[in-house]
C-alpha cells in the first residue's frame, strides 16, 4: 500500500493553524469570527512600503531572482536601520535575508544542531520551533517558566539540569511569543554567560523587538559581551512594519561558520521574494511617528484585553511587556476542547471568537492544558466585543460541562 | 569549541550558485559576465502580472498573511488555467501554493520519504534535489541517462535494479533541468507502470511544461492512467511567466494523504508571499500570444546555442526539446576547474561567461566531469557573443592545460 513517509505521518500539525478549517466552516455559514488566534495585526503597513512596491512594479521588466542572500541594498538598509540604533556595528556579511522569520529560525536551528542533538528552550515557546526541531530530528528540552510567576526566567541551575553531551543551543524569543514576556538585561546576561561557558549557541528570536512597553531600552542578545560567536538572531519585517505577508526576514550572526551555513541553505531555495523585498526596502523610510502610534495603539489594546481578562471569574493573565500576545489561564480543564467548541458550537448574535490552545507551547505534559494564547491584534471596539464574547462563552461552556 | 552542527558542515553547497562569489568579484572589477549559469530568463513578465501588483498595492491596507495553502482565488485560477487545458479535473483541494517550485519539491520529497529511505532519480537531475534529500536524510539512487544517447530513459530494468525495501519514490523533471530532455508519453507510461506496481510515489517536476519544442502535446504525469494516487506534481509560476523572483509555486496531487501532509508543512512556514501571489493572479490573464512569442524566442536561442556548441571542436550537446537548458560535453577533464577559470582568469575584451559544472547533476562518480549545463536565457546577440567567448575560452584553456 502506498502511504506517505512515517516522518510525514508523525509530524505535528500547527497548533496555531489546525483549527483553521473549523473557523473557515463557521465563516462560510455566515458567522463572524473574531480572530485572536494569530499574530496577524490589522494595522496599516507604512505608506512608503506600499508606495515602493507600486513604483518598482511600474519600472520592472521582469520579476527576477535576487542574490540568495537577498538584495544588497536591503541588507545594507537593515544593518543601518535595525542594528545601528542598538549601537551595533553589524556588517552586511553578518546579515542574510530569509523567507520570513520562519526560515530564519529554521536555518538557525539547523546551523546549531542536527539529528540526535538537543536545544534548550524556555517554555512556553513559539510552537513552530517544535515543528522545525521535529523535521530536523532535533529534541527540544524545556526550562519551565510559570504563568503564576509572570513567566520569570528560572535560575540557571534549571538550564544546567537539562545539559547533556548532545546540547547545542538555547533558543528563546524576546519579547516572547506566546507569553509577551520581556527578558530583562540581567536574565539575558545570565543566559549568555551560561551559553558561553557551555559552548552553546544562543538563538534569539527578536521579531517583536519594536513592541516593548517599558521605558527600559531593549537589550538585544547581540549586546551580550563575550557572546559574539554564540549569538544567532532571528529578525523579520513582518511585525515591525505590518508586512507579515511579504515573507521577508533575516538571520544575523557574527559567527562566520553560521553565516556560511545560512548561505548554503539560502542557495537551496534560490532567493527571498523580490516584491516583498521591495516592500521592505520602502519600509526602511518609515517615520518614527509610525512606530510611536503603533506602540501606543498596542498599549491601549493590551490594557483593554488584560483588564477584561483578569476581570473574568477564574481567568488569570500576567501583564505582558512586549509583543502583542498574552497567555491566559481559563477555568476550563481542556482549553483545546474549549477553543474547538467556540468555533463549532458557541454563537452570540451569530458571532464567536478564535483563540489558540496553549498546550503546544509547552513541552511539560499538562503545563498549558487550561491556557490559551490571545493575540490582541484587533482594534479596540472589536477587541472589546471579542472579550465580551469570551466571557459569555466561558459562562456557557461552564454550564455545558456541568450537565 | 563552538561549531556549527555536523550536518550543516557536511551539507553540500549549491553547485549552481557556489561560483557566485567569483562572478561577483569579476563584475566588481568591471568585467562583463554572460550568465549562462542560472535559469533566470531575461524575458519580460506579462504586463498583466505587474499591473496586478501595482493595482493591488494601490488598494492594500497592509500586507497580511494569506491562508497557508495560498489565496483561494489563485488556487482556483491555477486549476483553471494550468490543469483544465491538460484535460484534467484537478480540484483546489488537490493544489496547494508553495514558496516557489523549490518548496514544492522539498515538500513532495518529505511527503514521500523520510530518514533512511530512498528515492530513485534519473540522472542528470536538478542538483537541489540532492540538497533536500541530504537535509531529510534521504538517499538518492540514480538511473543513468547518457548524453551520447540524447538522455534516453533506460529500460525499466535499470530502475528495478535500484529497488530496495527502502525505496519510496521516483523523482524526475519533465522537461528536464539540466538536460532539456522531454520525456515521451511511452517513457512516462513505463515509469508510471513501474511506480504503480512497486507502490512508489512518482514526483514529477513540471515547472518547464510551457517550454516544449515538439509538436506533440505535453504529457503530464497526471495523465498516466491508474497512477492517480502515486503522482505528485511540482509546478511554479517562475518560468512560465518569467516571475522567478515572485516565489510562488504549487504542489498538486490527487492523494489526500499527500495533500494533508503538504498542508502541515505549509502551516509551519505560515504562508506563500502575498505580493508574489498577486503577480501570479494577474499572470493568469496572460494572452496565448505571450507564450507563443516566448516559445519562438527560446527555439531561436536553442538553435543558436546548439549550432554554436556542436560546431566547436570537441564539444557535443544533444538537441534539447524542452526547458531552456542543455548539457554540453567539453574537451576538458574537469569542467568545474574550467568554470572557475572562466571567472578568475579568462577575459576577452574584458568579458567572460559563467556556466554550471555538470558533475553535481550526477550521482555516478565521474559521469559529468567533462560536462557543463548551459542555460540559453540571453537574447540572441548576447547569446552569440557568449558562445564566441566559450569557443575562445576552450582554445585558450586547452593551451594552458598543455603547458
Amino acid at each position: 500500500m502506498l502511504h506517505i513517509s512515517k516522518r510525514a505521518q508523525e509530524m505535528p500539525a500547527s497548533a496555531i493553524r489546525k483549527l483553521v478549517p473549523l473557523s473557515d466552516a463557521a465563516e462560510a455559514s455566515g458567522v463572524t469570527v473574531y480572530h485572536l488566534n494569530v499574530g496577524a495585526p490589522d494595522i496599516a503597513s507604512p505608506a512608503c512600503a506600499l508606495e515602493a512596491v507600486k513604483s518598482r512594479a511600474e519600472e520592472l521588466h521582469h520579476v527576477s531572482y535576487t542574490n540568495s542572500a537577498g538584495l544588497i541594498e536591503l541588507r545594507r538598509g537593515m544593518v543601518e536601520k535595525y542594528y545601528k540604533p542598538l549601537g551595533l556595528d553589524i556588517t552586511t556579511a553578518q546579515l542574510l535575508l530569509t523567507v520570513g522569520g520562519s526560515e530564519a529560525f529554521a536555518t538557525a536551528m539547523q546551523a546549531a544542531a542536527g539529528p540526535g542533538e538537543e536545544i534548550i528552550v524556555v517554555e512556553p515557546f513559539y510552537t513552530n520551533y517544535q515543528t522545525y526541531a521535529f523535521l530536523n530530528g532535533i529534541t527540544l528540552k524545556a526550562v519551565h517558566s510559570d504563568i503564576r510567576e509572570g513567566f520569570r526566567v528560572p535560575d540557571i541551575s534549571a538550564f544546567e539540569a537539562l545539559l547533556t553531551p548532545a546540547t547545542r543551543a538555547v533558543l528563546l524569543s524576546n519579547p516572547c511569543n506566546p507569553s509577551g514576556k520581556l527578558f530583562t538585561r540581567e536574565e539575558m546576561l545570565k543566559i549568555g554567560d551560561f551559553c558561553r561557558r557551555q559552548d552553546l549557541f544562543l538563538i534569539c528570536d527578536e521579531v517583536y523587538r519594536e513592541f516593548c512597553y517599558t521605558d527600559e531600552p531593549y537589550f538585544s542578545a547581540l549586546c551580550i559581551p563575550g557572546c559574539e560567536q554564540n549569538v544567532i538572531i532571528v529578525d523579520s519585517v513582518s511585525k515591525r512594519y505590518n508586512l507579515c505577508g511579504s515573507r521577508v526576514g533575516c538571520i544575523v550572526s557574527r559567527n562566520e561558520e553560521v553565516m556560511a551555513c545560512a548561505l548554503k541553505y539560502a542557495q537551496a531555495r534560490l532567493c527571498p521574494p523580490l516584491l516583498g523585498q521591495y516592500a521592505a526596502l520602502g519600509a526602511l523610510d518609515t517615520p518614527a511617528s509610525y512606530f510611536k502610534e503603533v506602540r501606543d495603539e498596542y498599549i491601549r489594546r493590551r490594557d483593554c484585553a488584560l483588564e477584561a481578562l483578569n476581570a473574568m471569574p477564574g481567568v488569570y493573565a500576567p501583564m505582558p511587556y512586549g509583543a502583542f500576545y498574552t497567555v491566559a489561564e481559563l477555568p476550563v480543564a481542556d482549553a483545546g476542547d474549549f477553543a474547538k467548541w467556540l468555533l463549532t458550537d458557541f454563537r452570540d448574535g451569530n458571532e464567536t471568537l478564535m483563540v489558540t490552545p496553549a498546550a503546544s507551547f509547552y513541552k511539560t505534559p499538562g503545563a498549558g492544558d487550561s491556557q490559551v494564547r490571545i493575540a490582541y491584534v484587533l482594534e479596540l471596539p472589536r477587541l472589546r466585543r471579542a472579550m465580551e464574547l469570551l466571557q459569555k462563552a466561558l459562562t456557557e461552556y461552564g454550564k455545558c460541562q456541568k450537565r
